[in-house]
């Protein structure tokens, strides 16, 4: 026994209280579990499976996707200029693209060293070129300077929920389910989550009714409603929102009083173009009728490297676009931006590759769109398979991934199920999830983590392993479903 | 005329009122400013100068300092690991040497992809990789476990402060002066800083015995002082710390109840070493004679890649060591880190690389060692060359930079300066240091932005302009230093 243990100074007794109330399922107690299973077996130890599959979070490269090449090469070209010397030239031609070589070229003039601080809002040419994407996006331009650069869109969506946060009466309205970053940061900075529902039996919509009452109530109580987030596509839940429904969001934050923060980081996961085209908030907003609201409400979008067919997860690139915010909000944003000095350089390039990639013509652009291709057709393919394979499970309803990299099947979990969970402290559908893991060595996350009606449970599991194994993955997810229910039986 | 400016949801009197109070002079009035000139200057504006020097934040390679080449063709490879492919073999190894291209191997083996999440902990490899210098440099094993990686120090920093702000009255010792970030993040958290003095007399030494009166008298207040911040080598002041004096300031925070948090990021950055070594706090506490306190202190160490004579800024890289946490606390640690998900891999993978440059009889050994002894030698006749030149203005006296990156002379001001600086509603050395980068260029910050004894002013200046501008540099300000003393006499 060491002497310290019972007089430690900072413990969870008397540590910041916001923070342990935290909770974030992605990469809680089923994911520690998983890392050690994960060690355990490279140790030598024998599990019923050869390797856990992370399929918790949305980890692209992880489980094997291959980066863009044209990303890398002007990436690795600005770490290491001295490629770029005239001496090096006809060696490195035959390694590089002249457009990769010219880019790295552009980047670096204007960053200067990707080893030195920037701008703490982002690099000014690639605010630029941020601003040049957004306008080929939606037909609206853009203002650089209304543009932050930010390590992922997470540490976007946290600097905003912070600067809203006046006192624990702030409220913010979060969907459930909801990707957890939300109520996780709305706990930290002690803010109080307004839930919506989204409605699974249509599809994960969203019903402009509920927010009218959401919000009515939740003031009444004494809540200063003051946000709303949208996660369009949907995290967990796939779905991809329509014009009109947008219009109306829009019309109703603008009425309401909120600040709107749409989460639009699956904006290129759209597996259903024809029928459900992504459609930015920022251009629903340009389109609004109504002037007032157009040049009234305040919108942030949030953007990031990490999803896409791009999956640069590991860089930490993003940016968020504020639209119609107060100049003195955007100057204290700016203010701790610089509190942490700058977004990382090598984040900040990806975003300017993501928002200009090779255009036809280029040398790179067929080797680009093929990538992009190969990448998106898979995922799609994926998506309806493992869609196929959970709704052929008994007892098991799932929605189609519209958008984004996951799926959210409906379990329905017996009585015996319930009370075994109980007895573990644990929800029923971690109770599922755990002997999943345990049996499959596929990690998924519980539906508790993200929020569910009451008396239902799900899980969100992404639809990222490789092709080529996702045979043998449903089949080991059938075998286990079939063998837990077999077990479960009321 | 906007429709909307009076009707805006979020504005600055409704915001969080933490970030409203958060002052950060680095990046602050006088650093906009110089980005407006900078920008001014590219549009063909003219001024008394031809460009603006930043010496109002330690960025080396903004001001073209060289990276380590052996880094960043480590890095390129990681970035592009098309270049490892054997097919391109004979052409890589004409432009990389075999230890680069079996670093950037070794790393991918455990990484994966630069371009997924890792652990959120940092990836397990690169925190042994840490725990391994650790052992080098103090003698004393170090524990993988209880090493975090993280987006730069500051990002550590701040998630220590928030753990320790229990609530309001929670309080964190800081010196005065200090680096704003603990201001700021203590403002931000609402904590209460609880400032002790460095004595400019005697090199910004810090005396032991008003500690002890500090926290005596802060508790009798009500304040709850819970920890104790050293930065060593200092930041703005650049003092280094005896071991005498390390070991007292063990005892005080063991026998006080005081988590210890030592900002070490300049440890390397060390101008006098056969008189003023740089010792870690960690082996002062190994070397510490009771074994209680050993035992019991609960330590956390900070380091970084953007000092030293790596300079790799932009990309926020760094770690900090936990040292006899509670298992509570530091599970706590893990799950904040995993809200935002992962530190991006390319600040990982140069702390892997500053942890384990390349080794005697390396192919890269000669040609690092040469690197870093250029710039260590350049950065101390540097230093030693803007002490004189501050020294040789009247009324000016700067003690020398045993470490770190800055100089903080003191400033005597006339009246009239004093009244200037009233109406104009600013310090006096704000006023002082708008004048220089009017004048001349050089942004600096002033001593009112990190605290100083009233009465006395001060500015931070960094000594990294590059060699040969620094007699032109040192010339600027002794012209611009004595008009100003000749229109501001009393």
């Amino acid at each position: 026994m060491t002497i310290s243990n019972q007089s430690k100074v900072l413990t969870t007794d008397n540590m910041n209280p916001l923070i342990k109330n935290v909770e974030y399922a992605v990469r809680g107690r089923l994911a520690i579990r998983a890392e050690e299973i994960r060690t355990d077996i490279e140790q030598g130890a024998k599990y019923p499976f050869d390797k856990v599959v992370n399929c918790n979070i949305g980890n692209p490269q992880q489980l094997n996707q291959a980066p863009i090449t044209f990303f890398r090469q002007v990436a690795s070209l600005c770490d290491n200029p001295d490629l770029l010397k005239k001496e090096h030239r006809s060696l490195v031609s035959q390694l590089y693209p002249t457009d990769a070589l010219e880019r790295a070229e552009t980047l670096l003039h204007s960053i200067g060293s990707v080893g030195a601080y920037s701008h703490s809002q982002g690099v000014p040419h690639i605010r630029n070129t941020v601003a040049q994407f957004i306008k080929e996006r939606d037909g609206y331009s853009a203002d650089p300077n209304h543009i932050y650069l930010t390590q992922g869109a997470s540490a976007g969506v946290q600097t905003l929920l912070s600067m809203l946060t006046e006192n624990e009466h702030s409220g913010i309205m979060i969907p459930i389910p909801q990707y957890p970053l939300y109520s996780a940061t709305l706990s930290l900075y002690g803010a109080t989550p307004v839930h919506y529902y989204l409605d699974e039996s249509t599809g994960w919509s969203l019903d402009i009714k509920q927010l009218t009452q959401v919000v009515t109530q939740a003031r009444k109580q004494g809540t200063d409603v003051r946000a709303l987030v949208i996660i369009n596509p949907g995290n967990p839940t796939g779905q991809c929102l329509e014009a009109d429904n947008l219009q109306d969001i829009i019309s109703f934050c603008y009425k309401e009083r909120l600040v709107l923060l749409a989460d639009e980081v699956y904006q290129t996961n759209i597996y259903e173009p024809e029928k459900r085209p992504f459609i930015s908030f920022k251009k629903a907003l340009m389109d609004h009728p109504d002037a007032e609201v157009r040049e009234g409400l305040e919108l942030v979008s949030f953007h990031s490297i990490s999803k896409g067919m791009i999956g640069e997860c590991g860089r930490r690139g993003g940016y968020f676009e504020c639209v119609n915010l107060d100049q003195g909000i955007m100057d204290q944003i700016y203010k701790m931006a610089s509190v942490s000095l700058c977004p990382n350089l090598h984040g900040q390039i990806l975003v300017d590759l993501m928002c200009n990639p090779p255009r036809f013509g280029e040398p790179s652009y067929d080797s680009y769109t093929a990538e992009i291709k190969t990448i998106y057709d898979s995922l799609r393919r994926r998506s309806k398979k493992l869609q196929d394979c959970f709704n052929n499970l008994e007892g098991v309803s799932c929605q189609p991934a519209q958008g984004a990299m996951y799926l959210f099947p409906q379990v329905t979990l017996s009585n015996k199920v319930v009370q075994e969970a109980k007895k573990a402290n644990i929800a029923p559908d971690a109770y599922y999830s755990h002997a999943m893991l345990e049996a499959t060595g596929v990690c998924v996350v519980p539906g508790s983590g993200f929020g569910q009606k009451d008396n239902t449970w799900h899980f969100r599991s992404t639809f990222l392993p490789e092709e080529h194994l996702f045979d043998k993955f449903c089949s080991d997810l059938e075998k286990f479903h079939h063998q837990f229910l077999k077990d479960h039986r009321d």
